[in-house]
């Protein structure tokens, strides 16, 4: 049961797709306290309860002990002390005596204080104007997908964008993508993307592309596509101010950019300088700057990447100018050590300021609104620009889309990845921990930059980090520039590298079948194994291991140097064991605690007792999500009664998605598995 | 076996005590590599081996897969990336089919490459000025003993510095420091020290009281002394320029001071303002600076911090000069994006950059030596001015002190704790794993700031974090100014807080005389696993979990929810449950792998078979460490057959140490625990 509460007067986000009729009376579940500024929400947790939620948000799969702010931001040293990421997820979930959800449907800045201040306190401080979503039900299963049916359905991206990715800031030109491509062509390992960061436009300017990097650009994507290698474009927020640049020119003519107070163009610097930003929440304006991804898209693109999008601001013009005379008047001065740290500040927090953020202005359907209180709705909208406009351009086609800034609503129109994250154990820790809090939030296409994006990789944290990413949906490996090169055949041998991500796709007509699932039955691809064993005092406390699709439990190794890890058995279930796709181990383990081993060339997952996935069984030919139809099949099997596996294909581009009485249903028996726990198909 | 190999001309930095004859020949174990400017050993790492030391340093136990810099660093962001943490500790010892350590006593940077560059490749890179000592041994204790010998004996701290401190950057004055001490008293919480920071100094002057602030110092003091409990003031490193202040006149006067290429005192500027580096590699600087600390001693003072001594430079006044000129010719100038970020640079470069540690010199022995040559040497010899100056002043008086940056030497003069580190689960995990490797190098007296120094601590962090502390010889609670408040009555009911800092108080006759015997008989008072269970493979990969003396082994919870943790038992132990000293639960766990239940309140630990540790049985009169005398004393056992204890006991405050055979051996057979683990003395 979904009940809506209205307070002040919101702005419509966009966020939900369903007519609720409103509530009048009191919250019930939760204290309330409307005051002349802000609303706040309270209810006491029991010392057992576990909150769920959040989205994007650093520590562990349960949130308590900690305060989160939904405030986007471009900050990628992502501690634990960090408050806020690049997105708004502002859905909790309560697993206490009662069970419900609440979603605080604001753009402005939203605080969740999890028990921080009171260990038996949440506390959720929103803006006065805004609408809470109360659900509740009776498992946890359940409020998520009343929730889910609330926000509309997840974004489903095209099936080659479940093959192997590869990026990196700094693949400058042919040269360099073509080096990528033979270093995995040549090494025998699977590659469908590689991405364009800013390097490719010219000098970053939006919907461009340097010609002397790509001369002959649209013949380059075909060739690559001929390949089956999709190169992927990453699109920033900022639309450079540079006359004669026609997309500034046309925002200029038609007022599409955000306003400063004077109703001057708001001028903040990105990567390409001075940068106007496209008001997205500007409905005409939206439809204009998702019409120029067209650009791109009829020289052959099917895939982009939204990045910049909180929006990200070096600084602005007018605060950089102030800053900078206010350090010229300290020349010549006796500077005391306030003078310094002064100084430092005012350089400090040129970036990302609240106050530039104050400081612009939206036209939403003619209202004049400042940024600050729709801050978080940039991403969203700047996503759902690009995709509005492949509706029109090609209905019926699935096109790979990604943002870096994202608010509930926008995972209907595309997935996110989750940000500029660093090289450290503990960060392949975090985006273990992130992707099923960003499922219960609709976002189902995700995945951390495989090996960490700043700081230097290390051979050990790429392979598990793989062993990790094969199981996500959008499985990119992608660095800074500066950074220890970290394409897979940097490190010597490549031998363990193509075994792993072979494993994925022998994976992925699972995967594939379990992500089709989430996303048209309104469900979670990642589960905390609380989802799936409610009863279980013991599961509820796993904060490293997760259900994927119907079958399977993953269990990632994430430390330095471990040779093994503790790992919880709900039930009894089967280990697979796996060094490649043909190289597999089974072995049945009883529910309760156990140490496996598993070496650094090892990926581990267990199968739930009578239950299946299939597997591709690889040979030569399968280089790509598509060849992968030309294989033939392997089930894995734990059956010691019976099992039912549903099994979801489709074309993998077309949006004529199966209903679920057209899924291919799989029985089994116990003698199907008579020898053992593989099954091959014919 | 210790073999020592000399390379060019190595400056002698006092690491080492033991006249060790210099080996002719190559270095056997590694490979030699001798250039020009450097000197790079390396050796290849089989699969299994180990990799133990380098004292404090970010990641695991087991050093592998990353690089360390020894290059003493103020950066009080300690996450996983970080190469130079604020000392520089160049012992490791290898732990792979031959068992040896390697000493680099070399006072500039090096760098240790642990298998980061290539999985298998151990490679050190050095001055070419160095000692190399290569410490053979039959066992991973033996090596380490071998190399304690060689670096002399370890600082013992007074007996009241094992009692529990607090410490905040921000008490001001009296009020605050009579607030705190009510705080815990009125708690009936034990508090032996409370901490001066920076704020007690007049203009952050070292050997300053600020008059207004401490009307009556010397009474102050006594007053406190007679409550027993102890002030601890910091001194900085660097000595304010101002003209009449006694100590900077004085060091003007004598040529005290580090000097810049002209010849002129080097200016840097740290929280006083501008400041002279007192140029303590200079035997009659550092015996004149050393002397300055009685001024506090003579107001009855006995125990101090050494900090920002590696040295932290906020500015160079040369440098901050130019980077304002730069900045000043931008003015009214078009920037564009590469302006900016040179701008941030400049002035993000600004603190302890090393250009300005390559611009200043030191007077060694009437020897001109540049300050990057011997940076690591700082806060040692800074330490040692203390130290010696102790010794003139009351030989057979122990005084606490510590520093912040350190080096191998330091070891026999001072402990140092952790540095600024931040309220994050994650460091309470990092600090755990610090511990053993900072006894390997002579560190015997330390701690990590409980709580978290940077960032908002939690109730349920600082009681995990204590659950922890209550084992390191130093158990200081520290924050940093505008932080949440985290003295333990800040939260609530202090029961639980109460309670555990009584555990302590209950283990000081255990955890005493466990450090007394490592300090006399150059052991480790924390150890890995694996120094105790050499032949357990299992043991060896323990990250997470130490031997505390010779009888017991603890498991911290580091994660935040958590409700309990795996433990792996590397023999059938005793597992001790308390939540106060009177409440235990005792239960013999078997050899192996468990889940063990801990709750918040809840201190955890394990005794080996035939092994006791004894406890004070507290009354209401044990306030302090003093007052233990006073105490009964219970024996925990886990005796099947017989065990022996050998109890240290001194008078707390004199050099006088006994020799091991005067120590109280203490014997137990089966039949005196009988009844139980518990076994009462009267």
């Amino acid at each position: 049961m979904i009940q809506k509460y209205v307070f002040g007067k919101p702005i419509e986000t966009g966020a939900v797709v369903q007519e609720i009729p409103e509530t009048k009376s009191e919250i019930l579940v939760m204290n309330q306290n409307v005051m002349e500024d802000k609303v706040v929400l309270f209810c006491k947790m029991e010392e057992e309860d576990i909150i769920y939620g959040l989205g994007e948000q650093v520590r562990g799969i349960n949130k308590r002990g900690f305060s989160y702010i939904s405030d986007a931001t471009d900050d990628p040293i992502h501690t634990e002390g960090k408050h806020s990421l690049y997105g708004a997820h502002n859905f909790l979930i309560v697993n206490g005596r009662k069970i419900f959800g609440i979603f605080v449907d604001n753009p402005g800045k939203v605080v969740f204080d999890v028990g921080e201040t009171s260990m038996e306190t949440l506390t959720i401080t929103t803006g006065k104007d805004c609408v809470i979503y109360i659900i509740e039900g009776e498992s946890l299963k359940e409020v998520v997908k009343q929730f889910r049916q609330l926000i509309g359905r997840s974004y489903i991206a095209p099936k080659w964008a479940f093959g192997y990715q590869q990026s990196r800031w700094g693949y400058e030109n042919e040269k360099d993508i073509r080096e990528v491509v033979s270093g995995y062509q040549e090494n025998g390992i699977p590659l469908e993307a590689v991405y364009l960061d800013i390097d490719y436009m010219e000098g970053y300017k939006d919907f461009t592309v340097d010609k002397e990097k790509f001369p002959k650009f649209s013949e380059f994507v075909e060739e690559l596509k001929e390949q089956q290698i999709h190169l992927v474009p990453i699109i920033d927020a900022g639309v450079k101010v540079e006359e004669g640049y026609s997309i500034y020119e046309e925002g200029i003519a038609n007022d599409y950019f955000c306003k400063d107070e004077e109703g001057e163009n708001f001028t903040a610097a990105v990567w390409p300088g001075k940068v106007h930003f496209p008001d997205v929440l500007n409905a005409k304006a939206r439809e204009w700057f998702g019409g120029k991804y067209r650009y791109l898209m009829e020289q052959g693109i099917d895939g982009f990447w939204n990045d910049m999008n909180e929006p990200a601001i070096f600084y602005s013009e007018k605060n950089l100018k102030k800053v900078i005379e206010e350090i010229s008047a300290m020349k010549d001065k006796n500077l005391d050590i306030h003078s310094f740290f002064y100084l430092k500040d005012l350089v400090c927090s040129l970036s990302n300021s609240s106050k530039d953020y104050a400081s612009f202005y939206h036209n939403m359907n003619g209202r004049k609104i400042c940024h600050k209180d729709v801050h978080n709705l940039y991403g969203f909208y700047m996503t759902k620009a690009a995709a509005k406009a492949f509706e029109k351009i090609d209905p019926e086609k699935r096109v790979l889309l990604f943002s870096r800034s994202s608010y509930i609503g926008m995972h209907r129109y595309g997935g996110i990845w989750t940000g500029d994250n660093h090289a450290w154990w503990q960060q392949l820790l975090m985006s273990i921990q992130q992707m099923p809090s960003l499922n219960m939030c609709g976002i189902l296409y995700t995945g951390s930059d495989i090996g960490g994006f700043g700081g230097d990789t290390t051979k050990d944290l790429l392979l598990r980090w793989l062993e990790f990413g094969i199981f996500t949906p959008l499985m990119r490996n992608h660095s800074a520039a500066g950074t220890r090169k970290q394409e897979v055949y940097q490190f010597g041998d490549t031998t363990d590298f193509r075994n792993i991500i072979r494993i994925r796709y022998a994976l992925i007509p699972y995967l594939y079948s379990e992500f089709m699932k989430a996303a048209l039955e309104d469900e979670m691809y990642f589960r905390p194994l609380a989802f799936d064993y409610p009863e279980d005092k013991q599961a509820k406390r796993v904060e490293d291991q997760l259900m994927v699709g119907e079958s399977i439990m993953i269990a990632p190794v994430y430390t330095q140097n471990a040779v093994g890890r503790y790992v919880y058995l709900p039930e009894e279930m089967l280990m697979v064991c796996m060094t490649s796709p043909e190289e597999k181990r089974f072995e049945v383990l009883e529910k309760g605690h156990h140490y496996i081993s598993v070496s650094l060339n090892e990926v581990v997952f267990f199968v739930k007792k009578n239950h299946v996935l299939l597997l591709a069984a690889l040979n030569e030919k399968v280089k790509t999500t598509a060849d992968l139809e030309q294989a033939s099949y392997e089930w894995i099997g734990y059956v010691p009664e019976k099992a039912e596996y549903l099994f979801y294909q489709d074309d993998g581009i077309s949006k004529k998605y199966l209903s679920k009485k057209n899924w291919k249903v799989c029985k089994f028996t116990k003698e199907d598995f008579s020898n053992g726990y593989l099954k091959k198909e014919n």
